[in-house]
């Protein structure tokens, strides 16, 4: 059986190809992808490369679909059950899974990344990465699940309360999303973006001024924007490394005394855990968190060349791809 | 009514003077000094000056005595009662204060810094911040209970858990309360220490080497061992800065990308709660925290030139000054 994929074999090139389905080991399912989310990971796993990738690789790590087969060993799920995979496979027993950290497991396997993903018509990923879509919530909103359990990690480890506020620079689909998660979490979001069009949608501002958050996240990636929000702390305040930067820029002068006398925070987040997706699911079904008016682009996976080009220029919101 | 004290009136000189006992306001109470403690802290105030401090001033923050006199508003205390004295005075209305992190209240007045402290024969100190000393607990023990609080609040802040491993820099007073403390929560403390004699009573090692840990703290002033300890972070581990550092190597390059990547955080401590007192002197009754063995030098008020002369060549452990 073969499929029509989006296949990278060297950085910085991808082809729309033929490639044949494998066959599925006894824990994992055959799923008929409906929709995948292009994100900016996406463009620079393809154009630069990424820590985590090894190729040649189906790139696509936000993914919903229908099952269409069970491996043999496989009794939990059902064919023809509307999911959402969650991008990774963890081992479960190091010290980080152990913690509830699966993301940052010792041999995560990441979809689109370590494993083939969701630029085709089929993926397989194991039962246990699987999680069943609320019944009557549509694949193009379900797969939000993935870029909003990264934002809930972030949240989660920044340890939100509720009342605090929290300043996010960037407003594009990531800040977009922490912003609304922040407010299902009644905290108070205040956007800080560069860009007008999409300063104006996030009602925002270009810079923090002279504004204190509760909890700063940097959702670009921007060492100015990292300086800015550093300054911009309330005692005992959290700053979230949301974006990774580019290596040239990566180091950051920082004051230890500051953050001594204020007693504030430096927090890393990377990714998300699988419970992450089931709380993101049920955040998008029940409209605690709103995405369909953050649906930009819908187009074909055969426009990739075109999708990665508005992402690269932060045209539009979100783009999803239909194979 | 007049009492011999340690005034400092300019920055890098102090005298032990007789100078008179003021009245109590309403809601305070005079205590006489039985013992108070001499810290880093104080050298630093006395030679060099601090942020927090206004002078002309009597310098001590670590105090245990005995109360003579309440004023005319306070009834939940009595005369003869020991009590140890929660170094700052609090507005309990302030967002800090609101958090139970009064330590950072916008209006903090602490002991010793804002207000004259326990290098006298006697202290006055709001009824608020005075906390009773358990039955039975002498007063050379009952006063680490000011150094143990900060070692409290920060392994609080770092979160540390049960079975986790700790990385201790610095084996002088604060490092050993740390390392003890740590192991009262039965987490594993090691410990990282340059000078030989301090580092074979705490049997640890000048380097860290390849180790990694759940939870860094660095209790030295030394920028050296921060660069070490940012790259002795297990993933998701946290590195406390509890020691403040010169201007000179405040600012430490550091790398966004490692703490995204691996979740980790750098976490600010600065001083304690009013909570903290409370929970180091139950550690320190109960025998939890053993404090006996750290006493090094027990000396008279009028020797506080060679006794800070001590401290700064890290000589002997924990000085204690009798007025």
């Amino acid at each position: 059986m073969e499929m029509s994929a989006i296949m990278v074999r060297d950085i910085g090139a991808f082809e729309l190809t033929t490639v044949p389905i494998r066959d599925l080991e006894s824990d994992e399912v055959l799923i008929e992808v409906e929709v995948t989310g292009l994100c900016r990971t996406d463009l620079k796993l393809i154009r630069v490369g990424h820590r985590d990738l090894t190729l040649p690789r189906i790139p696509g790590e936000e993914v919903v679909g229908i099952i269409r087969k069970l491996g043999g060993n496989v009794t939990a799920l059902q064919e023809g059950c509307r999911v959402y995979v969650y991008p990774g496979v963890w081992c479960g027993r190091c010290p980080a899974c152990r913690k509830g950290a699966e993301n940052l497991c010792r041999g995560m396997q990441i979809m689109g990344f370590h494993r083939d993903g969701g630029f085709a018509e089929y993926v397989i990923a194991p039962a246990k990465s699987v999680i069943p879509v609320p019944e009557g919530l549509r694949a193009e909103l379900a797969v939000f699940a993935e870029p909003l359990s990264c934002c809930l990690n972030a949240l989660e480890l920044a340890r939100l309360g509720k009342g605090e506020t929290v300043g996010i620079w960037g407003a594009g689909p990531a800040g977009t999303l922490l912003g609304r998660a922040s407010r299902a979490m009644e905290a108070e979001p205040f956007s800080i973006e560069l860009d007008r069009r999409r300063r104006e949608i996030a009602k925002g501002s270009a810079s923090c001024g002279n504004m204190k958050f509760d909890v700063c996240i940097v959702a670009v990636g921007s060492g100015q924007a990292y300086q800015e929000a550093l300054g911009a702390m309330n005692p005992r305040g959290r700053l979230v490394v949301f974006s990774g930067l580019h290596a040239s820029e990566d180091e950051l002068p920082l004051g230890l005394n500051q953050l001594h006398y204020h007693e504030q925070s430096i927090v890393g987040a990377y990714g998300c855990s699988f419970r992450h997706g089931v709380q993101a699911l049920h955040l998008i079904a029940t409209g605690a968190v709103a995405v369909e008016d953050m649906i930009s682009h819908r187009m074909a996976l055969s426009d990739l060349d075109q999708a990665l080009r508005i992402v690269e220029n932060r045209q539009g919101m979100k783009v999803l791809l239909y194979p």
